[in-house]
């Protein structure tokens, strides 16, 4: 009998293609990573202030559960909360969860290199510059574009971990009954820096995730490890005020003095960086079936979404945990194990999608809106009254390993009971929230 | 001054496509319509017993202001309700409007070849095996595919009138916040022909449209002017009963026996029909922008739908009337219509495409349950009490010119404010309805 290993091919060598292969490794397979960009080690690609991102525990948990715990600790910047600046340059704070709880201000660049490193050294084979082109969906079959010529290979299996703009979603859109959408919202963002202060130590608490919400649009930013933030400006396409109506050095000095006066000694080159800086969009992917014979997308290959709750790539390190742990319950049957995997992730995909697209109202309004603190703080108090019944969205979310299906429809409930107890009196004074009336009515409807 | 005459280019020569030439010629520009297709006057594709449409006034205006009413007077059979089956083959009719009003049972091929011809007759160049490659939207440059070769084209304007798998959609698709959703349901269709009676005569009454409901499918016919009828059966791909489920020739018979039994004498050649005609699956496409510099799509390329409100040809034939119209408004100014026609319709397509996937529902289930058909009767009842304030749904979408968003708006809140009406007792005796209480119950909501 044959003892040769399966092969395992995965596309994109990202945040999700990198730790999936060492799933797989682990796994016992041989794993091979095509990846269309250079390698960042060789580039310098990610060198110097790069753009970071929200790890929370859905995405710890996947990284701890391939030994990564360690190294992640050298890497993440704890925010407990956000930190809200009003127009006067007022701060305000309002904590993500109870003590203890916060989530991880990261580098992309940093983790995806230690990601792909890892990997390496476990054996697995990393392609940079390889292109996949196109996929035989049905025979697990692909050709690449790699070293200045085009080879086909073949699979026991093939993974699209090649993002939002996945080639391997490119084959599978040319196959009948697949549903796919992409939505791009009306607003874009563009990243500005800003530099530790003259004293070389953050130039702004680093512990709290800042947000500048204006309505319909707003400014955040997230510390580095080199004492920098880097903000993040989501801002419309069209309309007044947007990126259309900027138009040069002069309206973008107004527009930040009007709307972010507290930022101008914090971004000292603002004209230049708000010049030569990109301008993206945002989009949303959902489509159905992620899985055609032994090829399967995943991350945001099959799941795109808006970054306004911080679970991009935490529900894309989730996808590599929860598929690896259901592949091994099966002894790693592919003929079941992918048609299973889509059939129980979809909705949950779904849920995260619709959660951040809602978040996005949420940040850039409600968190300057009394009633909406409001809730939140007697939320935080019937959570800490009913620890088993009633746990806010955000907690569920981002706190915790329930489906986020599951928080979508428990924290739309929840929403829903609660509002006609928020009473002017309980907007005066929270503490006197009716919570015994709340978590009966609560029950009523379970 | 040069008195160069503009030149308009359209891909596809299908219903939209030949009418929308016709339009334009007419205004006096050069057109050329590209098709990928061959002509069907030569490969007869279209010979014999075609599929039919249901054609109805949005279409019939667009066909008469280019002067088509004579030549459809000969194409089509007038259906003035539906003819519903039951599984013990007892027959009820519902009318789908007043007396006078009536949908019409149309060839799809016929229609298109007479809209060709007319299009060649007023020196519309119509080039068939001539396939569009790609499309450069911001210079109105394509490139094309025919004798053999490949070619550059340019033009003052060009049109997708490339159906629900529009080539000019990709290179929509290539742009940057082009937001896309192909949405399939879970349900295909079969076409099987139901051939004239040993007498010659149509085999069951031709004067409407037969419906075979069945909860989660259905089985349709329509006539044709060679008195067969095509009947297509909507069935859900997987499942029980399924496209899936039905594997060989005692499958089928034993389905039809349970489910159609009317209709085993009226296909006698089922199992051949059933073995050899394809299935084919159901999409929804909604996208925006349609417009891109001086290129649009419209029709099926921009908006395809599911065929149960009868809307699909008769909707892009409104897109070629009220486009023509607007730009008629506007001196043909493209850089003003294009923007302005995407921005009135967009609403409406949608619109359309919520109502056909409902109207699925109702088909296939709801026309045999006795509290919809007692709401059918009370609100033709209101409709004919207060002309100017009620109008039943179906009634807005299939014989009037209202825009389909407020047939949609304006039929939901009806929808709602009569329920509470339906009482046991109205059930029972339907002309007791409080038709005042309900009146005035919609002008406190509107």
């Amino acid at each position: 009998m044959s003892m040769k290993k399966e092969e395992v091919v995965i596309f994109g060598a990202g945040l999700v293609g990198s730790l999936l292969s060492i799933y797989m490794v682990k796994a016992g397979f041989r794993v091979t990573v095509y990846e269309k960009r250079s390698d960042p080690r060789k580039t310098n690609l990610y060198a110097g202030r790069s753009i970071n991102l929200a790890l929370s525990i859905r995405g710890i948990r996947a990284l701890e559960t391939v030994g990564l715990s360690e190294d992640l600790k050298k890497m993440v910047i704890p925010m407990k909360g956000r930190r809200m600046h009003d127009v006067e340059g007022n701060l305000t704070f309002q904590p993500y969860g109870k003590e203890g709880q916060y989530i991880n201000s990261i580098s992309r660049g940093g983790l995806n290199e230690r990601l792909v490193m890892r990997a390496e050294e476990l054996g697995v084979s990393v392609l940079f510059d390889h292109k996949c082109v196109e996929v035989d969906l049905d025979n697990t079959r692909a050709t690449i574009q790699g070293d200045g010529q085009l080879f086909d290979i073949e699979a026991d299996v093939m993974f699209g971990a090649d993002g939002a703009f996945s080639a391997m979603r490119q084959s599978f859109l040319k196959q009948d009954r697949f549903s796919y959408e992409q939505y791009y919202i009306e607003h874009g963002y563009k990243e500005l820096s800003i530099p530790p202060a003259t004293n070389g130590d953050f130039a702004i608490a680093p512990d709290g995730l800042h947000i500048w919400p204006r309505g319909n649009f707003m400014l955040i930013a997230l510390p580095n490890l080199d004492k920098s933030f880097t903000c993040t400006l989501f801002f419309p396409f069209e309309g007044d005020p947007s990126f259309q109506s900027i138009q040069n050095a002069q309206d973008i000095d107004q527009f930040f003095k009007k709307y972010f006066p507290d930022t101008l000694d914090l971004i000292p080159d603002l004209i230049d960086q708000y010049t030569s800086n990109p301008t993206s969009s945002l989009v949303t992917v959902r489509c159905y079936p992620w899985v055609k014979e032994r090829c399967m997308m995943l991350g945001d290959a099959s799941h795109a979404i808006v970054p306004f709750y911080g679970q991009g790539m935490n529900s894309g390190f989730e996808d590599c945990y929860l598929f690896d742990e259901l592949a091994r319950s099966h002894g790693y049957d592919w003929g079941t194990v992918l048609g299973a995997f889509q059939k129980t992730r979809k909705k949950d995909a779904d849920a995260i999608a619709d959660l951040a697209l809602k978040n996005f109202v949420e940040m850039r309004d409600h968190v300057a809106d009394e009633r909406f603190l409001v809730q939140k703080k007697v939320e935080a108090l019937l959570h800490e009254l009913y620890p088993q019944e009633w746990t806010p969205q955000y907690t569920m979310v981002t706190f915790s390993h329930a489906p986020y299906s599951e928080a979508w429809n428990r924290g739309n409930l929840q929403h829903k009971v609660i509002q006609p107890f928020l009473t002017q009196d309980v907007i005066n004074n929270p503490e006197t929230i009716d919570h015994e009336g709340v978590i009966n009515a609560l029950r009523s409807v379970l």
